[in-house]
């Protein structure tokens, strides 16, 4: 080595990437496509024109072209908050005493406090190119509706936003972001929509789901001239525009000749995970190089490693297009006690099938040891890392404590996607001692996949 | 000149200072030494040695040494966070049609959220370096206590928080971050010391104030084997620590041939721009060069602009030492609806000294107009600012709408001293039409002038 390693890897602006990556052109085996619930086909680009925009599904269709230019508008937008920095924790190797070397990949660095901006900004960018009022989205711990709009904000879009009831009641925090930014901000379900006074008629009182907060987002924008429904996970698109996080990794890590041998991720819809790792396992397809690629899910919403791959409804009103994925039913409800997000019950289709080819593993963690690693991060750290966030430190943490036993010098690359300033409730809980753990029943998944849809031929 | 500006500049690890700068060392008339309330004499350190580490006292008295080498432990927590980026408002400036360059340094990517680790971290060393055992302080609205609690874990020494009240009560986030990093917090007035008992009894329910929490914090510091008190902001090592800000700024300033018109900051005890300023007032002392330098502070609470110069205490229980600042006396209390920080009733020796010699000037803003700057900055510039710091941002918008009228084209810097995330109760009554101004009366200042203490010959 003959660079000494800093801190902090920030890329000069001119180091920065200038396409995406798109890690479907170098499968052999694609990801299954979407298909339409009425006709069991895959969806094809007329079908989804009432819903989002043109050029967005060009890219969630197109599994052949590896390099999408990232437009000019974009990549000075990114230029605001990104480089993001490529930190190396010294701290926490040294609390931890490992021989392992970590990494990881910080996404917090902007008002949105997560990684959700970089497709956020490119969502809207070219809902603007289109010429649309507006667009409308669900948010569910908040992430995403702060990112989007503070996206619409910058080139003057109109932004609704459906939030989980729940949320938007525990977090009102979250909601003034939000409102600071220009945007809407209605809690779901609502008497706005037709499919949200149905659930309000069926179940009065409820709190939500991100499944019914997206079927009411998707009524919004196709009953509104001028408006497309945008989404900030789980979609091929999304993990198209997040590869950027792995892209920046991986410019910096060649920089000063690291190379990891472990990435590790946070999994709930897929997007950062999926773009931390994108051009890592582009290596991987391509034979160029091996990684042990480690996604990590909550224990109480485990859909790679307790769900089944089938195809389901993205949402639980069942109204968007089917994906293949690995799922626990679109029924399924994670604990109320579970904190944070990664809460959907599915997984993106691309990542769902790189786990099924072996190309990754997945692991789950229970959420008070999600928070002990999280606050033993944050005290070394100096960074008060989002619950999402923290199942990756946990894992980080338990791989290093392993070197430790086996003296083994790994190096470590994780992603951090963000901040944890609006989940503090959580970490109350946690520091009152008032913090517990469900994993849900064989019998209860069993139920759930029961609900599964008729499958394509 | 030659090289294309940034978005964003961060220095290199080798670049960052690796010396304090004090600006006493260049000032031909320093600023008055603090005095003993008892003696009306010049404090020793030896009438300090009860209350304060040994070495930050030979620091507060030092006004001939113009450097102070940073530690290197100091250094290795400040690569944690730092350096901090200088960041070119290219959005802003577009948004605002003005000719003139703006540049902001940005203080608020750590986890306490603002400048105050700067001079956590350093107090929290040289605690530990003289073997005690933890240290004691108060916090407003918070950032302090945070930024204090973070250093203590670090350094793995034990912190005792008084909280003003309101606070404690108005922001349990807040409280959770500090719990989190291990602290204890107390909200202030309390039973646990007797300054607090005697408060209570005179004034049962009591929502407290700062001058209240500095007496607590005192009290348990030199009550306790083994506690010093610390506090962060006023005293001139605190402007020391600080320089860190400017001293990264020029050097960034200066890789790029860039030479600010004008340097604005908000101005509340003055840790911040004091910190700032200082190796610009440096160049300025000298003979060197020549800048605009702006304190900006709230209409609701203007020490420099509306306050007269004498000592005063610098707390409201009258048991610390007596300085001479600009002051609106010990006893004043800003309104209850004036949101954020920037509250203490008088201003940093150093930085009163510097304005009384004309070598600074002053302006204050009223609220409303500070939380409209501040959400056309988050909307443009994507981060959150703090109320306080927006008091910087109010200036340097009015600055930069002055030249779009002249035509200069002025380079601006102004101090970003952290992030909202705290305060958006305050952001709430902002979107919610809530918001209100508060000027003391020209009569309420004069009662609060005639209860200045006696001053030294």
């Amino acid at each position: 080595m003959s660079k000494e390693i800093p801190y902090k890897i920030y890329l000069e602006e001119n180091e920065m990437p200038d396409s995406w990556y798109n890690v479907r052109a170098d499968m052999k085996k694609k990801p299954a496509p979407l298909v339409n619930p009425a006709t069991l086909k895959p969806v094809t680009a007329d079908d989804l024109k009432p819903v989002f925009c043109d050029e967005l599904i060009a890219q969630e269709l197109d599994d052949k072209t590896a390099f999408f230019p990232i437009p000019q508008e974009i990549r000075d937008f990114y230029k605001m908050y990104r480089p993001s920095p490529l930190v190396r924790a010294y701290c926490l190797e040294k609390k931890l005493g490992t021989p392992a070397k970590i990494y990881y990949k910080f996404e917090g660095n902007n008002t949105s406090g997560s990684h959700k901006l970089n497709s956020a900004i490119a969502q809207a960018y070219y809902a603007k190119k289109q010429g649309l009022k507006g667009v409308t989205t669900e948010t569910g711990a908040g992430q995403w509706g702060t990112a989007l709009s503070m996206a619409c904000s910058y080139f003057d879009l109109d932004c609704q936003v459906y939030m989980v009831k729940v949320s938007y009641e525990q977090k009102p925090f979250r909601r003034e972001v939000i409102r600071t930014y220009g945007a809407s901000i209605t809690p779901s379900p609502s008497d706005t929509t037709n499919i949200g006074r149905k659930i309000l008629a069926e179940h009065p009182g409820t709190g939500g789901s991100l499944g019914c907060a997206i079927s009411e987002a998707v009524e919004a924008a196709t009953t509104q001239e001028g408006y497309r429904y945008v989404l900030g996970s789980v979609l091929n698109q999304v993990l198209l525009h997040q590869s950027v996080i792995g892209l920046e990794s991986k410019i910096a890590m060649d920089k000063y000749g690291i190379k990891p041998d472990m990435i590790i991720g946070c999994a709930g819809g897929g997007s950062n995970l999926g773009g931390l790792i994108s051009p890592f396992v582009g290596e991987k397809l391509r034979g160029e190089a091996d990684y042990d690629i480690v996604a990590v899910e909550p224990a109480s919403c485990p859909s790679l490693t307790r769900g089944t791959f089938a195809y389901d409804f993205c949402d639980t009103g069942r109204v968007c297009p089917m994906a293949k994925m690995y799922t626990l039913g679109s029924g399924f409800m994670p604990s109320p006690n579970h904190a944070g997000g990664l809460r959907y019950h599915g997984m993106s289709p691309v990542l769902s099938e790189l786990y099924d080819q072996k190309l990754m593993r997945a692991v789950s963690v229970e959420q008070t040891k999600v928070f002990e690693a999280a606050e033993q991060f944050a005290r070394v750290e100096g960074i008060l890392p989002a619950p999402e966030s923290s199942h990756a430190i946990r894992a980080a943490i338990d791989e290093a404590l392993k070197c430790k036993e086996t003296g083994e010098e790994k190096t470590i690359l994780f992603g951090l996607t963000g901040t944890g300033y609006f989940d503090l409730y959580a970490y109350k809980a946690f520091n009152d001692g008032e913090m517990s753990d469900y994993i849900p029943t064989d019998d209860e998944l069993k139920a759930s996949f029961a609900q599964l849809p008729k499958q394509p031929e």
